[in-house]
């Protein structure tokens, strides 16, 4: 592989900082603590500061209020995670890739794959399927007939797209994402379940990434939708006719239920879970491991659970909290008595 | 793609409803809202009955009650949603395939293939496979040593099924699913695992629906086993050896540990959990994320957790989860201390 | 396939155990229930003791305080349970394999495979990846560039392993795994999320499991470290720069978030999940389906969440439980009032 090397004053330009100190080459990019003199490395939280003084980092991003800190170079700049962000994809060479087909894919004749595309070993690329240009498919990725990827987008090994979805520019997409699947629906049939055919499709916009294993159904009838800028992490569960708002970021293994609409710019952590039907508001945070059972249609913070504790005091608090409805009851003839012995004591 | 067209009145015989109106083609199927005048739609929520005043669609499937407010052709069923899952599959092309093994797909010397059957591109069915009448194999699908599928079952691409597994007829299994993994089964041997080979397989019935990415375990010494009729949705895991009953549906994100015996004709909602060696009864309803951790005797819907609230105040809740022992104790030492004033009080 | 045939006498030398009883071939393991003549079975659970007298099994796994029970042969041991997981290794079959890489499978010309490994159809071994000896490489794999693969591990099929990571010796990988995929980073960026390119890469150890479906994202910067011992089952997610300690073992449905380290010969039951960037202690027990939002200093059992009840009553403590802190201000202020009440008395 051929090293990436870049001047500091050339990194310091890409991130509209300042460098302060010698210009020197930087060939990597690490955290304070493991950084070696030809690394970049940034300071975003406060909280690891007092690693200014001993990190052997050649050049370390930071904010002009912690400049004075640093020993050797610094380039200041207004936000160093953002700026940090930026520079990381100099050092990325996963983008990197050839032209062409794979001798061992397998590309329907009638797919179109433009010349600037790469399709990786084994890969299958089905009938009427559309790969614009520079997008990479990945080993043994299957893209199914008629889906179409835009330019630009980047498909890891072993990821299946269903037949017609549609996946925007800039996208990528981790193995084992299936995108496309059909949707859970049943109809209720004397004791069985008759499939409903799920026939609307899966449409992702622009600059959205699905995480691997993750995995988004088809309509049922309307397409599920994914708006462009859209972050999803690893086995996440979108159900059929769910529309998930631009810039949302849902963190791994959160599940979101039937023709749910969830808004624009939320924050969703971690294993938490949304009913079907609902609605949830432009800018909400949902905490880890919520179950979300209503709509939400005020912007905020939002939470369900207990918080953790020694098993011993939460299993005498679990029996306690099937009895919370009569305990409150009791509470409330308490206060009846005592508000009766309270007015007998005045009336004495 | 060729279009499908069919007459109301064909339509209102396959559902044995009644055409009110005059007959036509028609060559979609879509919802109230969005149908145009060569649509069906249905209308089984009554939530949704203002739309039939304004909806284009050419023909509506209502109950008899609402077959009065609708504007153009009705067809009159009992059950207008399970009309709605019959006629869908009618505008289903999925299951249309070609016969054969594609010259990219390797299928072992002793492995039997139906001519009927179709294996796509990338396919790998291993040796002594069986694959039967009319199946399908999706694309870079894998079939292992042993394994047999039966009669009209469709596998989607990138599915996994492992040596000696058995799936029944007219299953459907998505992509990335993963069908007959090991056990989780070690056995503790001074702080290290001894791992339990998991020797037994895994037994799928008829009519089984089984999601993207969901995973089911062989068994350590018989078979896992999931009767006929089941449907598991996206992300699902079921342990090694549990047996889930006929016709029993369990939703996205779900896990079912090991040895555990699921009813009959159950619903289990998304995310929701249960621990291992435990029987549920036929007919049993799990709500959203819940934990089932202790047998279920009595048919009927079961729940864990807490609602939905600003994290603001599901905050300062929680720290009182934590004390509700203590709580629950203080308000029985009140009692005691307002019986006792009372008594005063009937004293004096 | 050729039938395994051991001499119970050859088995009891292999668990260091006394047989007891004449000497006979045995040519399957079962369970009490359902073994017949030439099995062999055990006793771990003094749950099924009573079977003993009942089972046909040719010869019993079971502690000298059971032997008595037995009616035919017994073997015994000091841990039946022990015992039975290293027997149960002999009737294992899976594990044996061909050489060699299948015409049908891609191996770039500079990728390492040992001689005596084998790269099963349809996978695919990308450039400079390394494949060490007797490892097995399944159906429709694919190892990325870079990766490698130590001596006598075993990739089940459409396991994806990304560029650069690093497997260690004598390790099971299954179906829909995907190590090495990205970290979920990015910063945000008026609205949007600008992606941090995830360079590091994840390290797993000697003798570690890995189950269908689970995810392992590669470091920020740092690599994400497995240790060796661990077993994960089943679609655990463990996202960038996490760190699982020796010989911890993690149920199904788990999610770890970004940075935690976990310590060693930890259990953590099956949905748990644990937030980022905290510690938590060698040798802690979570129970099933709890966060763990805070770092843990002390080892023990932990958990989180409240117990089953039916649905009915568990919606009127739902709402007392978001009154909690109310109440718990109600029980203060009656406290107040009551020993008031009481001081009132006495001055009486």
């Amino acid at each position: 592989m051929l090293e990436l090397r870049y001047l500091a004053s050339e990194l310091a330009a890409k991130v509209q900082g300042t460098l302060v100190g010698q210009d020197l080459y930087i060939s990597g990019i690490a955290t304070l603590a493991t950084a070696s003199s030809s690394d970049i490395s940034f300071l975003s939280n406060s909280r690891y500061s007092s690693q200014l003084s001993s990190t052997l980092a050649g050049v370390v991003l930071v904010k002009s209020s912690d400049q004075a800190a640093v020993v050797g170079c610094a380039i200041v700049v207004d936000d160093p995670y953002l700026s940090y962000a930026k520079i990381s994809a100099l050092f990325d060479t996963t983008s990197d890739h050839g032209v062409g087909v794979h001798a061992s894919a397998w590309v329907a004749s009638d797919a179109s794959i433009d010349p600037s595309a790469y399709i990786s070993p084994g890969a299958v690329i089905e009938a009427g399927a559309s790969i614009g240009a520079r997008v990479f498919v990945g080993s043994n990725t299957v893209v199914g007939a008629g889906a179409s990827v835009g330019a630009d987008s980047r498909l890891a090994a072993n990821v299946t797209l269903y037949p017609g979805v549609s996946i925007g520019q800039r996208c990528l997409i981790h193995s084992a994402a299936v995108i496309g699947s059909d949707g859970f629906g049943f109809a209720p049939n004397k004791g069985r379940w008759q499939k409903i055919s799920q026939l609307g499709s899966v449409v992702i916009g622009d600059n959205v990434e699905v995480g691997a294993g993750t995995t988004i159904d088809r309509g049922a009838l309307n397409d599920t939708v994914i708006e462009q800028g859209v972050k999803l992490d690893n086995q996440i569960q979108i159900a059929h006719n769910v529309v998930v708002g631009e810039n949302t970021a849902i963190a791994g293994g959160c599940a979101i239920a039937g023709s749910t609409k969830v808004g624009k710019q939320c924050t969703i952590a971690g294993m938490s879970g949304i009913t079907g039907h609902l609605e949830i508001a432009d800018g909400t945070h949902i905490t880890a491991m919520t179950l979300v059972s209503r709509s939400i249609t005020e912007p905020g913070a939002y939470s369900s659970g207990t918080a953790l504790e020694p098993h011993r005091s939460w299993k005498r608090n679990a029996v306690r909290f099937r009895q919370l409805d009569e305990l409150t009851q009791r509470v409330k003839e308490l206060e009846k008595l005592v508000m009766q012995l309270s007015q007998e004591g005045q009336d004495k």
